[in-house]
């Protein structure tokens, strides 16, 4: 079976898979509106939060403009903390939107460092909010966010978070962490696949969302908070992946959150020291590296994209290339979701195998 | 099995379903690209056009706040063409974004006239577009599309059409028709789940969309066109239906498009004729009655709800109630997509049942 390995979407759990090929239903019928329920609190659960919670039929991109839109008025001063490319997507978005935007951006690579974040928030008053992404898919770095979302609340401002590749996979703890708005999306931690986004919102947040004037339709969170109460969503929902979320969170709650996290702690330490194991070097800071995505430096001599054709025409195994400014420079793999050590293992022996394949010749190994 | 006869979600064909649980792809990588490639080209055939033609991850509403969003300015003046629920909330999404909104209003269970809509654009200088829903699903009527098209030509407006319900079921000849912007939706005609939606778009569409200043960054056609050249979609698509689409498409064509176009026909006119033998009375003008979802009246003395309820539970057959001013006035018969003589005819069956059940009395039968 092909071993995949990229940051989502991620390899889906055989039960959820088999619920994907159920014959549709009634989306504002009684069986949808009972699955919508259940589906629903169990998300609260794995969000850690008391918030309300809504599940949109959208990629994560669309998640991160649902938060960006609705809270937010063209002219608003917003600043974003970008790590790589979705801190810098988070920016476009709220550009696009028509907020006022600083960036606060940290070499890739690295994490945001809450003091600079501190001195940004202090320096450039009247901010309304900070858009900042957990975790770092293009760089495979996982940001502090409880420390970042703690200098937010202290400067008063809404602390909205893209925790599409974090959030179930590893602790992006909503209420103990303060967060007022989070999206994350399905094809990731979730292990079922793609075209659900599931966003919480705070009480603080829907404050905003009363003043908020940047237009919005098909992602207004307040038309979904209306039809909830009916067990419904307001458009036709993505109800084959409502079927597998159903089944994949009873895997997730049986399994435990701090078990999840657990294995993706261990997962992503293996991954880590068997690319170092092979000479390879890590792009992250080891203090901030994700556990649920490894970014790796293409090594001197070696062709990137020869490399992850070879690991997928030969060794059955898909790893993802590098985005924007490190494309050809790193190759990524990804380990969230449904993944063993064994998938790890697997994947690097294949590494081992196909490296000197495409010029890698290794100081030492 | 249970009967589903709402206008959507429709029944999906087995081998699409089967499709549905195929394991996760890389959808940056070469299978995907050449699924994606392949799938364009099939709707393309589908929408009778040598257009652009994009498959968006999202629900129909969100395919029409693209049909908006990228052609328009705030402040452009618009016209639109309601005939119902879907029509009005074609005009709600482009207020939103800013559009000067005319509404060009008929009553609910008749069709557009082209004449009307002729004299609207005569005296309301400077509209820049109209927007016209194809087929009403709200009301059961579809509406003289070629003739409103050519109207808005003569008057040198885009003409963007709501074909959520239409398209793919019954003809909607895009290039013939010469209509700038068509949005659909995969859970109507097209047998597979909901979470896709296509959009074409022509030269005179993408003249417009260099010149539109509303906000859209997820829905932006232009990153989609972007993206295709590469065979990829700009954010992460709903692998699975793709998936099924790749197979529902291979069994459109090779049924043909006019065979589904005649199939739409019949079971279109069993529907009514069937309706009326058992008492009843169709909501649309019957020259403009829709051949993908009848709305039938709710027959005085009976509970509108508890005829659906009562379908529902003892006779496995799922109708749809009556929309914003229509509920409990009227259900909806939907016949679209995967439907045959005999789901109407069954469904016909066991209305004959319900009925005397919930205080129906006919006249004369």
């Amino acid at each position: 079976m092909t071993n995949l390995r990229i940051p989502g979407p991620t390899p889906c759990a055989d039960e959820a898979l088999q619920e994907m090929s159920r014959q549709m239903i009634n989306h504002r019928g009684p069986e949808f509106g009972a699955m919508l329920q259940r589906i629903t609190a169990g998300v609260k659960k794995v969000f850690e939060t008391k918030n309300d919670v809504f599940i949109l039929t959208t990629s994560g991109t669309g998640a991160m403009e649902t938060a960006v839109v609705n809270f937010l008025s063209p002219g608003d001063r917003v600043l974003v903390v970008s790590i790589g490319a979705f801190g810098d997507r988070f920016a476009d978005i709220a550009q696009t939107f028509g907020a006022d935007v600083t960036k606060l951006s940290f070499d890739w690579g690295t994490a945001a460092d809450p003091a600079k974040l501190d001195q940004a928030l202090s320096e450039g008053q009247g901010y309304k909010a900070m858009l900042v992404t957990h975790n770092e898919t293009s760089t495979g770095v996982t940001n502090p966010l409880a420390e970042l979302a703690a200098v937010g609340r202290k400067h008063d401002v809404l602390v909205i978070v893209d925790a599409v590749s974090s959030l179930s996979a590893v602790p992006c703890r909503v209420d103990a962490w303060d967060l007022d708005v989070v999206v994350t999306g399905s094809q990731k931690g979730w292990m079922v696949p793609p075209a659900l986004a599931m966003i919480s919102v705070s009480d603080r947040a829907w404050k905003a969302y009363d003043a908020a004037k940047m237009p919005r339709y098909y992602f207004d969170v307040g038309k979904a908070k209306k039809y909830l109460e009916t067990n419904q969503t307001p458009w036709t929902p993505a109800i084959s992946v409502f079927f597998a979320l159903d089944v994949a969170l009873e895997i997730m709650l049986a399994e435990g959150l701090e078990n999840i996290f657990a294995r993706h702690e261990r997962v992503g330490k293996l991954t880590r020291e068997g690319v170092k194991a092979l000479g390879l070097e890590v792009l992250a800071d080891e203090r901030f590296a994700s556990n649920t995505v490894s970014a790796v430096k293409v090594p001197q001599g070696v062709d990137g994209k020869a490399l992850v054709k070879l690991m997928r025409e030969e060794y059955d195994t898909v790893l993802a290339g590098g985005q924007a400014s490190l494309a050809g420079k790193i190759f990524r793999i990804g380990h969230l979701g449904l993944v063993t050590e064994k998938d790890i293992t697997d994947c690097l022996a294949a590494l081992k195998l196909a490296l000197p394949r495409v010029g890698f010749a290794p100081a030492s190994v």
